[in-house]
């Protein structure tokens, strides 16, 4: 039974230690909500929010490009390996009760983009805002707020 | 050998007639500059596309969603029934030289964004229009010279 | 950090009774060895073997080939919706460190397929019996004391 | 108008000069029936098969598992570069009307699969031959004759 919410953490590979620290209150208010933190798996965004997650004893969920599980960061517990590239960003938007934007660049838009396009709410942290449909959050907190209400 | 350049076009699977339009000319003007027109092979600008490069005497390629190569529109040479659903998107275009966005939505913003992260060079005809990086047209013919310019 | 080892279970969405009972035991066994069941998420084998790991409190992973987290059977606990159809069987085979077949018609065929190609361990009951890269198992026990030889 | 018929060839990237041969009649015959050649865009059975279409004017489809249309052999004329790895297998089953399978290993088998699954005829030519789907000929003029009595 699917009981815990799968929430989406989407953001650049690399990212400034002013948004590692957004993303790894985002990781730990996610598993204070017992939600399960699904995202791409590698390091920036994706590490930081899967430690905050970690640090509040929940659970993280990669879905890899690579062919490897190995190549899943360290806060990683159960890692996919797609082995499919870029085509793999859909799978995080599909499997994802909400997902929330941290930042990031190109591949984080195509997220967005398959989030809007599939009807899935997006809430956005310092990120792309050029659509009414990417739902403004100020902070972590407020974030998690706003994701817990859509996915009740 | 691939001696022809292969032009995605992406847009909407609805669209106006004057869209449509626009499209079918795209279409012709792929054709007429030898190149080999691929997309995602269903109704809307894609279809009008297609048409247009078949009124040329061109070759089309449709990247399909689905499991069956039936679904392509009428004017698809070569259908691929991919059965990934949206996840095609990024098949599109990783096997174009350049691409040409016209209008479109959330959809097409996913292209778009794959070919900003690719450093795939995008066209853009009445569409998406927030990045430095979607080259602007003002019709299909400064669409093609733009683009044959950049893949020769 | 990846501490467990992810078991890939492999078999047909529909099932005799016997072969659910088998897979029950099998989903047991990887619970009891401290593993992550990952398997399609559907019914048959993937249901029997999901249900099997969850009297042990095991952890169960389903890799769905449609849109939707709730097409998953009931003992899933985490659902990854990949929207990619039988594309998605390779996922399943590339993320598990070793794989068991249980039963199964052509769409495990294919796994076992992946299996012997990317050199991932295949363990054998009542399956597919062409290929000495396939190791047969007489009993749930012995497969799961096979696989955690081989994993370790 | 999909009026020609699509032909899968399925098989190593590596061969024996007798396969090699056996691969480029098969490519010449699907070319002198108007076929489409449709494969998996790399060495060994596909570019022999290939190169024998190119003989007779046909033309040839390629489905890469990488990200780069250059990673097509010198045969192929339209090259759909999936980035999907092995995962693109599947599309070369759907996307035909027929496939044939000459010689071959795992993934060769992983395609048989999934034409046996999805009830997409397959004729082979020195290939695994565990299953009465799997329609026997003995060289390529009877493989072809096969393939389009059954696509007609």
């Amino acid at each position: 039974m699917l009981t815990n919410k799968m929430i989406g953490v989407i953001g650049g590979g690399q990212c400034s230690p002013e948004i590692a620290k957004l993303a790894e209150e985002v990781g730990e208010r996610i598993a204070q909500n017992d939600g399960l933190l699904i995202c791409g798996g590698l390091s920036g965004v994706m590490e930081a929010a899967c430690k905050g997650a970690k640090k509040q004893h929940g659970t993280t969920i990669g879905i890899l490009p690579g062919d490897r599980t190995s190549d899943a960061n360290d806060y990683v517990d159960i890692a996919i390996a797609t082995g499919l590239g870029e085509a793999r960003n859909v799978i995080i938007v599909k499997s994802s009760d909400a997902v929330i934007a941290i930042n990031g660049e190109y591949g984080t838009l195509s997220e967005i983009s398959f989030c809007l396009k599939l009807g899935k709410p997006v809430i956005g942290l310092k990120t792309w805002n050029f659509d009414p449909g990417i739902i403004d959050a100020k902070d972590a907190t407020q974030a998690l707020n706003k994701v817990m209400e859509l996915v009740r």
